[in-house]
């Protein structure tokens, strides 16, 4: 078919939620790889290191002391990117040279007590506690903040520095770039459309299936037709929710399922586990509490980087810094590749 | 002054090329490092390697045997993201599902027939002798293309898999997102102030000094008061140039020489090959070749990852990608840092 022809040669696809192309060129899986390697993570973690700064009972850089905590626990950030008291600079302003104040809080939050578990691999009701906290922080924040960014760096090759299994949450008194620019196409689709892009969109993708990596009655997990990085997914609910705050407890269980099951095909991929930045994206806060954000559908996106192997991730430098986005297999190889991995975990397996 | 207190606590900067924000957070340096650290490169490379097809006289992955040549040389990347013959998709495609035909050509271009140099290490005629292949490929491929983007992936943090000195130069018959981004911007903003953005951003540069790195009669180069890399750079010509083949002789000799003196403090701040994504914009062609470009001015990005040493590097993940680009010091402290380096290349130094 010519659909078919198509996707063996390069074309681009289009990103509603931002307003970009991609550049898919699904033949370029075949070329060597004699480029940098990561480091595979630690196989052998240890459940409790004295001298890790996340784990229960120890001290952290500014001389606190952690609770003996079971399950969560949120602190702040001990070198915070924002904070509540940042001085305003003057308005008058060279439009070359602009400048905001930038006001905000930084948050950790450990997902649990042991360094040696990750989401997949701790117990739904543990999961159900972390999405409870989440619910909980952008309730509390968002009271008074316009975003609240809950994300994610999981393993080295993200940035992360430890391993214990926790998230960040920064809360910003303005709309940063990228939520400014999903309202923003979101709200136009709506305009057009009558219905919200995210609700259109999962309807779509739950009928064509090809593009499905895992589904239940709540919740839908896709490689979204417009993916940039290699198994890049979208997770999201099929009834119309705003934000993460509003979902019932019945939809909290069958969201700590999903994830479990995201996350274990993930690991299992490569047989690792597997490294990413995730984060949620809801309708904005603070102010916009008292405006009509029905364009607004809740969502995560998952960016993982591995690209071929435990070791070989995708680079996003050159062409797609200074030019645009680029990717090696089509969004429909990459789900069909995931989906068809099995749900237990590969550590957890019986042999 | 308020000025010097804002700069310690975070505060946005906007990106004028960008139409977007960037968080500054001077104050985060200090965080403890207990992440991913890099490789450094490899100090010592065979000026020649039989097993590089990238070297004089070897053979390629398809067969084709490489010239012995003595200077620049260029061929056709044996894994192209960008083909000439890809099919049109059809027209009528849901708004949420869209592609678009991607076609074009994508280009290798060694710089010197040694593998163990790198653009401060190599004579100045011999780094015109690039700048003069740059300007042709914009010439040829410019006739039919509408963009051509020449970048230069080095060191193996930024995705570069050979040490083998070389850039590689894509041509496609679409205008990618960035330059679709900074074209917009610079028209928005000549249309508004009857001046081409980026002549007035480099008077002012030039005028308040703080940001300047290095600068001659022709060129200069500063770290942009938005930037987003911790040692981004931006170098652009005094004069009004719409791209690179319009450069006199004596302004690529300029260039060649602006480059070596700001590659070389690249690799001093560190001493070590400094890693970074680089790439040139200048005006589009093909169709445009036709229309007034005057709102543009031809530069090059220079994006490195290094943030505090040879092997820890700013990672753009989480908070980055889903929200907003993030960095750890101030515009004014990088630039008085390189500019306070040394000329002289740390490798050629008299002890
Ligand atoms: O073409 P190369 O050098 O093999 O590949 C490198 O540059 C490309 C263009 O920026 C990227 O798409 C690749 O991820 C990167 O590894
Ligand atoms: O705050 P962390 O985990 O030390 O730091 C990590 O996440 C931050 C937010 O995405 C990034 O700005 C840092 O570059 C990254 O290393």
């Amino acid at each position: 078919s010519p659909q078919q022809k198509q996707e063996k040669k390069g074309h681009l696809r289009y990103n509603p939620l931002r307003d970009s192309w991609v550049l898919v060129s699904a033949h370029r899986m075949k070329r060597p790889w004699a480029g940098q390697v990561e480091k595979p993570p630690e196989e052998h973690i240890a459940r409790y290191d004295p001298s890790n700064p996340l784990c229960p009972g120890n001290t952290r850089a500014n001389r606190e002391v952690n609770p003996n905590y079971d399950s969560t626990f949120v602190f702040d950030n001990d070198f915070p990117a924002l904070q509540p008291d940042a001085p305003d600079p003057g308005s008058d302003q060279h439009p070359l040279f602009q400048s905001k104040a930038a006001r905000g809080v930084c948050k950790v939050m450990c997902f649990h007590p042991w360094s040696d578990v990750t989401l997949p691999l701790m117990k739904r009701h543990e999961v159900v506690k972390v999405i409870d906290k989440w619910a909980e922080l952008v309730e509390e924040l968002g009271a008074t903040y316009t975003w609240v960014q809950i994300f994610e760096n999981k393993g080295a090759t993200m940035g992360c520095s430890n391993p214990h299994p926790h998230c960040q949450v920064w809360a910003s008194n303005f709309l940063p770039n990228e939520p400014a620019l999903s309202d923003r196409c979101q709200r136009d689709y709506y305009q057009k459309h009558r219905e919200p892009l995210l609700l259109q969109y999962a309807k779509q993708e739950a009928e064509k299936k090809e593009r499905v990596v895992v589904e239940s009655l709540d919740w839908l997990v896709v490689v979204p037709y417009w993916a940039t990085w290699p198994y890049q997914t979208l997770l999201l609910p099929r009834r119309h929710v705003l934000r993460i705050n509003e979902l019932t407890t019945k939809e909290r269980e069958g969201l700590a399922d999903i994830m479990k099951r995201l996350l274990t095909k993930y690991d299992n991929l490569f047989e690792v586990s597997f490294p990413y930045s995730m984060g949620w994206h809801g309708a904005p806060t603070g102010t916009y509490l008292n405006e009509d954000n029905s364009h607004w559908q809740l969502h995560a996106h998952y960016y993982p980087p591995l690209l071929r192997s435990a070791t070989v991730k995708k680079f996003m430098v050159g062409y797609e810094m200074l030019a645009q986005e680029q990717r090696d297999l089509t969004s429909e190889q990459a789900a069909e590749k995931l989906r068809n991995l099995p749900e237990e975990h590969y550590k957890t397996k019986e042999n």
